[in-house]
């Protein structure tokens, strides 16, 4: 057995692919989001423009968020230094699933290290509770919720992304005695559109299921005080248990479900992926209590989102720029193929200042790598329009293809 | 399919077998470790002592941490923004891997949010990388360890704890062709002794297998740099993958593997856990670089902890305690019992301001569940007198048992 072969072969495939990864070395400038330090292949660090965060509202450098976050590190310290059973569960914890729990209008909330180990722990986890539970799951789902499912050994009916046709078929086909998950998301990250949520409460309702979505990229940024698309939809009410991250909108780190006090004591009694870890550090708990908070009071981040998404997505179209048919703040152009997806992305780094990744296999299926740009309310016009002529000059370059 | 039902169902399994886990509400005071307040059933925080952090050293509160994580809070801001591939690979991320690398003489590191996480998507990646792949597993694992194994999907031989016969037993009856890993922890973190890690080696030579430890209770307070027991036995070199945590003698927060270049590569590039989860907070990151720093150059935390843990176990067991024989920082107090366990911790929290916590199933197998106690280098003795003290009034009150 020569383990350094097989481990080299692995390797090859993703440069045979032209999808072998290479992450950008950057320091973002707080105070001046989306302004960030480049270190890569330069003599010190370079100047650029991050198109492809998802601190989508730039709270990762609001005041109030930075200010709690260091207050809390000189109370208390770096680390929680222990699980939530064992000397790891702080008070910040505490107050932070309340204000979980009542962002989403459910009883409780539980925090998780990241919006992966809450979709892994929590999928795997009800669907062991319920004997013969079968997951009946959008085909587009995130990687952490398909591993979710997967590790829960349970039956597994994948529907067609957004199809509720297909979706009713499954469970209208399905032993009626059996306990019954829809797990699917409310914004899907990389297309930029949204599920028909009521609709499939509805099916949910009519075949007796649960139902858990994922709002990672919702939170924050949809509904009156940022609860997500089941508060914009009016819906969060009907969701059984709701999925979130404090790592995108909310600007700092972790996950959490809002749901039922009893699935609560459930997932935090039986999931080792909850109680086996180090809590949170109560510095990043402190600053995302901050954000969700500010967040729930202010819509101004929000709005100003909105307006640079539909703003950046007017541009490129009226340019000819082939933008997908995002109804979200995801700006995506489609661009098929890793290898043009990633010479673009070099190109723009390299000659523009501009930082946006490549979006390739296996985030997204082969043949539709694209490149994903997430304007914040801190993108302005003019860094729009540099961007909009950066590309058309790399299309014409590279003899792209323009809409008419 | 009434699911509120088979909720309260295990939910009450639990209570019944008095292992009904209650979260301690606290927060410790910087600059005053390992004195803390706690909220839970008092009006207003009441200080107390904390005997069962995993933040071993108290570098949660050294000033070259705080600092730096204030540094890096006011720098770049609070999160990272995205994925390691996307937008939230930063230089800080870069540097600490190669702390990490040179801290345990490999190639390479690679970050993870946690070490529950380092240990679920190496092991399940690895596994799935080489086909036909044997995991020979130590019995007492760590739950994420047993996670990855059984989220790889491979053929797992668990072999008797520390026992190198039987491990040399199975490998022999293994197919020699197939490819092999033996997974194991230096430090058991529940009793608190050690793997012979050497010849555990020189049967992974003999029969051509990968070896994997996990270090997570021994780095940063073994060996002269802190590289763990690894260093302490100076085997390093002879293990492939060394896996560690930032968040306990660190005092922060994270998980890594330090190993080949190519390993870092395949796991960086295949594993789900790594790729799709946003990346550990910078301001984290410079923390655990600051930590790691200094604990490669000071042994005074080292030392200190020792003698901590040396003095501890000496006057339990002068005074008759029953004290587990573990030959590290760990100071475990066998009761055998989950209510008894729970209730001397509970009397000890409600009327000596002692906070630790009972260890019971599934942490621990059922009839062993324990007290465990970490001090470290800022437990002084008066501490440990009290401690002592208490102990022998509530032994005295419960009608337990004490040795001759």
């Amino acid at each position: 057995m020569d383990y350094q072969r097989v481990f080299n072969q692995a390797i090859d495939r993703l440069h045979a692919e032209g999808r072998y990864r290479v992450f950008i070395d950057i320091l973002r400038n707080k105070g001046s989001f989306p302004n960030a330090r480049c270190f890569a292949g330069h003599n010190g660090p370079k100047p650029i423009t991050v198109w492809c965060s998802n601190d989508y509202l730039a709270m990762g450098q609001h005041p109030a968020v930075v200010t709690a976050m260091e207050d809390a590190l000189h109370d208390v310290g770096a680390g929680s230094g222990g699980t939530r059973n064992i000397g790891g569960n702080t008070h910040y914890h505490i107050e932070l699933e309340g204000e979980l729990a009542d962002l989403h209008g459910k009883q409780a909330a539980l925090l998780f290290t990241s919006g992966y180990v809450s979709n892994d722990a929590t999928l795997s986890t009800l669907a062991k509770i319920l004997p013969g539970c079968i997951i009946f799951s959008d085909e587009l789902n995130h990687a952490s919720m398909i591993a979710g499912i997967r590790n829960s050994g349970c039956e597994k009916q994948v529907f067609r992304h957004n199809d509720l046709a297909h979706l009713e078929e499954l469970l209208a086909a399905a032993n009626p005695d059996a306990p019954k998950l829809i797990a699917f998301e409310s914004v899907y990250s990389m297309d930029g559109d949204v599920a028909p949520i009521e609709a499939i409460c509805d099916l949910s309702d009519k075949y007796n299921a649960l139902t858990y979505i994922d709002e990672v990229h919702a939170v924050g940024m949809y509904g009156a005080r940022g609860g997500g698309i089941s508060e914009r939809d009016a819906v969060a009410d009907r969701v059984n248990i709701i999925e979130g991250t404090l790592g995108k909108a909310f600007g700092v780190m972790g996950g959490y479900i809002a749901t039922d006090q009893t699935i609560v004591d459930v997932i935090r009694s039986y999931a080792p992926g909850f109680i086996f870890t180090t809590s949170l550090s109560p510095v990043l708990v402190a600053g995302a209590l901050a954000s969700v908070r500010h967040l729930k009071a202010s819509s101004a981040e929000r709005d100003g989102q909105q307006a640079a998404a539909t703003r950046l997505k007017t541009m490129f179209a009226d340019a000819g720029l082939p933008v997908m048919p995002s109804t979200t703040h995801i700006v995506p152009l489609m661009i098929g193929d890793p290898v043009k997806a990633k010479r673009i992305s070099d190109i723009l780094l390299a000659e523009y200042g501009v930082y946006v990744q490549p979006i390739n296999y296996p985030t997204v299926p082969r043949g539709t790598e694209r490149l994903r740009f997430t304007p914040g309310p801190a993108h302005d016009e003019s860094m729009m329009r540099e961007l909009t002529n950066a590309l058309l000059e790399i299309w014409d370059r590279m003899e792209l293809r323009l809409a008419a």
